[in-house]
């Protein structure tokens, strides 16, 4: 089975954002707000982070639970990890996400700035300098078989498309335009030299975009 | 976790049917064509009997590949499972599928005619009379927690709304009529009033329709 590198559930505004400017330990996104960007998986039964019974399940569904489908390591930026730039001073952050990260996988934070691994519950976290196919190869083998998950941010996906190392992506686009932030495309129709796409619109107000390599 | 009775993948032609006229061992759907009706889904990469590699990684993809998630234990009707009709004259008959069938958790087959529980590969069949109501409460038992697949025909279907113990339905109507067979519906809009509903036109030429309980 060949292992692939897939961006799953990875929102950007309608004008091709995937955060807003001026992230901070409370604006993990910026001037965007992610519970008007997640508001389509927020409102599935599949979202891990559901606290009241009910929820759809419809077309968003199948997105949001496929979220963690055969994937066995996760990429992700500093970025993503932290809003803290250069050198770690202490180790006490450890992300946004609570004891009980949604990750259930190792999870590779691409940072040039060392940190000892640490685990929190089923997750843990390596510090990882490397180029993105070094980073990938290191990945694929933690995934023990399994597909990767390139988590983000926007400019890590742009990073890995520009060194074709992307086999699928699903991009949902929400119903609001951000005018500035970390940028994913101008359009979509940038990758369509490269990718097979479907697009299929979702009665919640997202659309989905499907690629995969020609 | 509550278990959900699911139809997964379950395909009608245009006009409402999931099988045609005049099953036979060689014409296990009767007079309409499987390789038709399956072939949104026979594209992806994902679908299991793949011998070429390739495939497409969009919409259809996702539908396909849901099929066995969370899934622990399966209905089928006894016309799923064989063209026999009446008393088992012998036990010969093991299914469609080969000695792989598809399915990798038990089975549960809705007959009158007794027949004892037989195992290929990692498919146990199961040969049971009774209620839709009873045949449940059995195959959740089998499930160990997980879901329980309701995987057809289109009369077991029908069976099991009336007893209005369907959770989750996706109906792929595939773009042809066949004018006579095993009828899941007139119109998806019989299920309305007891279910959401999202109508999803794929680019392979089907419409997905997806329902969950109001």
């Amino acid at each position: 089975m060949t292992q692939l590198l897939r961006v799953q559930n990875f929102v950007v505004s309608s004008d091709g954002f995937g955060a807003g400017e001026g992230q901070s330990l409370e604006r993990p996104f910026g001037h965007a707000d992610p519970a008007t960007m997640m508001a389509w998986a927020g409102a599935t039964a599949s979202w891990p982070n559901r606290t009241d019974p009910g929820g759809s399940r419809g077309l968003d569904d199948y997105f949001t639970r496929d979220f963690s489908h055969n994937i066995g390591a996760e990429i992700m930026g500093a970025h993503k990890f932290s809003p803290h730039r250069g050198p770690w001073e202490n180790h006490e952050w450890q992300g946004w996400w609570g004891d009980e990260p949604p990750f259930h996988t190792p999870v590779f934070v691409m940072t040039h700035h060392p940190r000892p691994s640490f685990t929190l519950s089923d997750t843990t976290f390596h510090f990882v300098d490397g180029s993105p196919a070094e980073v990938l190869e290191q990945a694929r083998e933690a995934a023990q078989g399994r597909d990767v998950r390139l988590g983000g941010g926007a400019t890590v996906v742009r990073e890995f498309l520009d060194a074709d190392l992307v086999d699928t992506l699903h991009v949902a686009v929400a119903p609001v335009e951000l005018g500035a932030g970390a940028r994913l495309w101008t359009s979509p129709e940038e990758l369509h030299e490269r990718f097979h796409c479907d697009v299929v619109p979702s009665p919640s107000g997202v659309t989905h975009h499907l690629f995969w390599r020609r």
